[in-house]
């Protein structure tokens, strides 16, 4: 786990667009990863509130990572799809983004996510995600496709 | 339809996320509106492609404002909830994320989306989305959420 | 909600296809409703296991009469959309699918659902599901939609 | 493709639910499969209408059988997972649920349906739906998940 942790870290580190928004990882256990986002000027849509394509993004984020961390040894992931759902307006003075394993699988992993608003001592879900995540082999590096097209679609 | 593009244009502008990406509004058509996205490491996973986070918040956007563009006059929108597949890797000179109406009402309006990857004269999707938005009354400025808990969920 | 109770429970009887499907309305809470299947020939795929759609329609019908249970008094319920996922084969010897409310407001309500396999002892769940519902005036009787179109889409 | 349809054709007639909906397979063409039903009480929801969970049943199935045309040789597929969207009060004479192949992998394959209503000579979309369908060797039988846990989920 201490290695995995390192790993996503890593990997974490190396995202550009985590550095981007600002985004902090907060936790990497077994099946669950948060991912910490701050609402400012430079996150925000038309109204000045937090952009639901921020929180998305950072919710995906840990969702893949959650994944990771029950995945094969050497393998690596990527979002299939996901599905988000914003439930409450995006207020609160932190963000935190929570993805969990619901079902591993040798081929699929599904997580379920949520983006919690902090705001003094309360908290509240704001979004709430369904996602599927492949596992490839990690020397591939993301950039073939395990997925190449066999027949036109 | 001057005036929608003109208050399209106006909010997306404000958007500062949009700015952050470097995202471009290149297309607002009754029912259908289209945003681009250059590749660049501020926008980038861990193995340099464009992160699907970021791919995403265009492509919610365009399909926000495709809403908008047949919201009754007055009428803000926001994002109930979307799905998203990514169904090839996203290496492209250029993003276009495209947003259409595929049913307006008085309340709610879906969109189905498309991220098409430009690579000289090659085009192809890169993902499509599925989406539900709302319409609000645009004096509220989206900091009222129009759908304010009535008993507790 | 002994009244809510006996009108979802008159509503469930109305429904000719649960009554096709042999599915049984088991639990009416305050935002929770299950509802149970029992595998059969006539709801199979064709390899003989419980057909996905079966699953998915009283996963379905759970979730909005979750909603029900907690929209304010006199209106009905609509599904806007729902995704599921099916994470583990569907073998069991009763299928128990349980809609709860995450969160409930004036127009929308947004229920997450599982579908849990039961063979002896053994429970594990078969399908997650996540659902938006919008609620409407109840004498509309579900056949004028509160969402006609203002503009073409 | 004469195989494949043959193929397609036994396969639904073994489907115990297409035969208790009463639906009918009428198109099997390359990445592209038509399912039609028809209204009537046992298919119903408490206001008599066609229930949301036959008109999705179909429509995944046709979903599947569009992504099996295009599965490499051998091979049987699952849904993994799917959203709908209900856009248009499902209110019609016949339904035809349409498949379409959006992109096919040699893992997954992702699919875009439409239920079209049809009354007199009008013709709409009633609802949308994206579905992602993963292959699996012919010879499981699809009781064999492909997709055993590895690790805890």
């Amino acid at each position: 786990m201490v290695d995995l942790q390192k790993h996503i870290s890593e990997s974490f580190s190396a995202q550009g667009l985590m550095t981007t928004l600002g985004a902090e990882l907060t936790l990497v256990a077994s099946g669950e990863v948060h991912i910490v986002l701050f609402p400012r000027p430079a996150l925000s849509q038309q109204h000045g509130y937090i952009h639901a394509g921020a929180l998305t993004s950072v919710l995906d984020s840990a969702c893949g990572y959650a994944a990771l961390t029950v995945a094969p040894t050497g393998m690596d992931v990527l979002t299939v799809e996901f599905k988000i759902n914003f439930i409450r307006p995006a207020i609160a003075d932190r963000f935190v983004a929570v993805g969990k394993v619901k079902k591993a699988g040798r081929t699929l992993t599904v997580c379920q996510g949520e983006v919690l608003g902090e705001q003094g001592s309360h908290r509240e879900t704001i979004a709430v995600m369904q996602a599927t995540i492949i596992n490839i082999p990690g020397n591939t590096q993301q950039f073939i496709q395990p997925d190449a097209p066999t027949r036109a679609g």
